[in-house]
């Protein structure tokens, strides 16, 4: 039987072995949510870099780019951390850099994967019918914030597990963790998140409409995968 | 108000400061349960070492000493790490050196904190009340396995906060994944460790005992607190 596996955050790496794994990225709050939707509106590629240095070279080059730090658009970048931003005709057939705090960082570290895919519940039926059809066992990188977890991406990755439960066993306990959370959770995500950290972060930011968004299963049917150092859509 | 704080394996300790905080180390399967009964039974002292030549080194001193690794005993220490070991009448006024796989680490990397104390759910209660006369904010360390955050540490983290919610805030989404697991799994705890990766793993060594024993609440009114290189006993 194939396993699924959580990192709870990307400073317990060093914890897990990726090379015969596919792993799944999520951050959920926004970083992953936007791509999933980019990709849904058209966008061709998104390069995750890790400094905001590299996404400018990116920009130079002709790409759209989008760089957050500390849920902030950074000065001088067209696009910001809102997955509304990515809601507009001009991104079809666009080629986006993109740096943010946590996420791209994640997806950058997760390189010697089988292959690296981009999660998030917009997405979550995709991924999941996906890696059925897969060999591998799976983990889980939740992107948490600054190195420490956060609710939303262990609710994600128990999101991910309840859909595959079937057909995974459960590696170690923080893959537990994450189901027993989400299944006590899933009923009223938007309230079960009313007091997590960077919900209380995002709201003092007046984003309240980006986090109920987020929070919504199966709108899409695209799951984003690392081609070289570039995210590219597989249609399901 | 006092804010407490939860982390969840000791790999995550580089993003705490602990110096203005007082830790609770909990390794409930099983290192800080046998702390605790053995203080219950009347230990004297219990020195904490982080390597199996310290311990020998202690021995060497007239210590009785206690060593395990992966869940075993290691040959030539009088004491293994079973809580039922400690319920002896030779153990009384005796000095002790432990070392574990995981707690005694977690209790060493705790040192620079304003108190070390030694949390499980057999001294829960006396823990609890303990903290609400202090003025300290709290942070809950969870030995975890070899880095990996375990499902037992993780509840009772949950359980103490489950104590404390009164007259404390909860400093990140760690101590919330935390207080809602406990919160989902309290009314049968030993049903819901059953899957748990270390009791899989302890069952096998066929110690079942040992875990419904170290899952019991408030069996004991003593606090095991660092003094120096030597935990000690106060009466609560």
């Amino acid at each position: 039987m194939k396993h699924i596996d959580v990192c709870l955050t990307p400073d317990l790496l060093h914890l897990h072995t990726v090379e015969n794994t596919i792993v799944v990225v999520a951050d959920v709050f926004r970083a992953t949510s936007c791509m999933v939707t980019a990709f849904a509106y058209g966008v061709k590629t998104i390069v995750p870099v890790a400094t905001i240095e590299e996404c400018q070279q990116w920009q130079e080059r002709g790409y759209l780019a989008a760089a957050e730090r500390n849920a902030h658009r950074v000065d001088g970048f067209e696009l910001d951390n809102s997955p509304f931003t990515y809601m507009d005709e001009q991104i079809r057939g666009a080629n986006v850099a993109m740096t943010t705090t946590n996420g791209t960082l994640a997806i950058t570290k997760s390189r010697s994967a089988v292959k690296v895919l981009v999660g998030s519940f917009l997405n979550l039926d995709a991924v999941a019918r996906f890696l059925k059809t897969e060999p591998y066992d799976v983990m889980v990188l939740c992107a948490g914030w600054k190195g420490r977890v956060n609710l939303e991406d262990t609710l994600f990755a128990g999101a991910l597990i309840d859909r595959l439960k079937d057909s995974y066993a459960l590696a170690e306990d923080s893959a537990i963790v994450a189901h027993r959370l989400y299944c006590d959770g899933k009923e009223n995500l938007v309230g079960y998140m009313a007091n997590a950290s960077h919900i209380r972060r995002l709201q003092r930011l007046g984003i309240q409409k980006d986090i109920t968004y987020c929070l919504q299963h199966d709108l899409y049917d695209v799951v984003p995968v690392l081609r070289g150092n570039a995210l590219v859509a597989m249609e399901m």
